[in-house]
């Protein structure tokens, strides 16, 4: 297989709108495989095992993390999330594109182990439009939304080690942004070393 | 101005089409200026000064050299060719997307100077098609088409140093391409930098 599938990461503060924009990335490219993260944190009704996540004992977790078959992990609110790293490992191998959508942390976690990945950043257009958001989700206490105001910018101070810059204003601008960033990534030299080749 | 222009360079072995993906590119994206070259060679028929090339004699261009005023130059068959810095500066201070298509040691000697350019490989899709292209053209006799077979087999070679390459199988697609790579490299944390402030 000379053509590596590509690590795509999607990450961003705490109402950047990547959930959303990594779902409308998904439905406009087939070709793209979510990776499915492991967690430790009980079931959401709905919630299906092995779809939305591996839903895991924290010993079966804490097992994983010794045995280094997590491409990263973080601790959230006393809940384990990690992306098991057979499964992206295995895709990439078959040419297959994977994305992740993880947080921060985790994002910087994954370009560590493993550089050639392609970080995005998604950002929100501005502070006042990621306030509006955080308070019109509507799910949390105001306590909760100031918090992850403060979070947010302080994670956004780390968007300069990511490759690229995402602003959500419109989720589908959003989306043929990322897909152009796909298209220059698999321009990549590394990519044609057989034609380069066929050359000589 | 925050956002620097880009500068864009488009290369590749003679016969892979980098002249016509460069125009089609230009009709495309009315932003894009495309460098004028400076050159030591007589002027052809129709040819206009300052629009084709800046047509100099060679105490000009031999100045131009010793003063450090061209960001690349060669000399091929007898003649001087290079490019001008002061035009490529001044349009990427304000903000101004610049291409330069020249020749590939042009090439790597514009990222020495300047990492931060686009090097893009237009490369042709395969050796058969390149003989045909350069066959077809029609203008040269056999001896210099071979010269110029053995020459690109020797220039697709160095193609693992740029930053891009693009197959010219068609030449819509290819301009496709690039608009995509553009479209990346505008996407980079250097470009977002008062937006990552301004959540502070």
């Amino acid at each position: 297989m000379e053509k590596k599938g590509l690590l795509l990461v999607l990450s961003g503060p705490s109402g950047a709108g990547k959930g959303t924009v990594c779902r409308a990335l998904l439905k406009n490219e087939p070709y793209l495989r979510l990776s499915v993260s492991a967690t430790t944190r009980t079931p959401r009704p709905g919630e299906v095992d092995s779809v939305d996540y591996f839903f895991l004992d924290s010993e079966v977790f804490n097992k994983m993390i010794k045995d280094g078959d997590l491409l990263e992990y973080a601790k959230v609110y006393n809940n384990y999330y990690g992306t098991p790293l057979s499964f992206v490992e295995k895709s990439l191998k078959e040419g297959r594109d994977i994305i992740l959508e993880i947080d921060i942390q985790g994002a910087l976690q994954v370009k560590k182990k493993y550089p050639e990945a392609v970080l995005i950043f998604i950002a929100p257009p501005s502070r006042f439009d990621l306030k509006k958001r955080l308070f019109t989700r509507g799910t949390d206490a105001r306590e909760v939304i100031e918090k992850r105001l403060r979070c947010a910018s302080g994670e956004i101070k780390v968007a300069d080690r990511y490759d690229y810059i995402v602003v959500n204003d419109q989720v589908a601008r959003a989306v043929e942004q990322i897909r152009s960033i796909i298209t220059a990534e698999k321009s990549r030299p590394h990519n044609f070393k057989s034609l380069l080749n066929s050359f000589n």
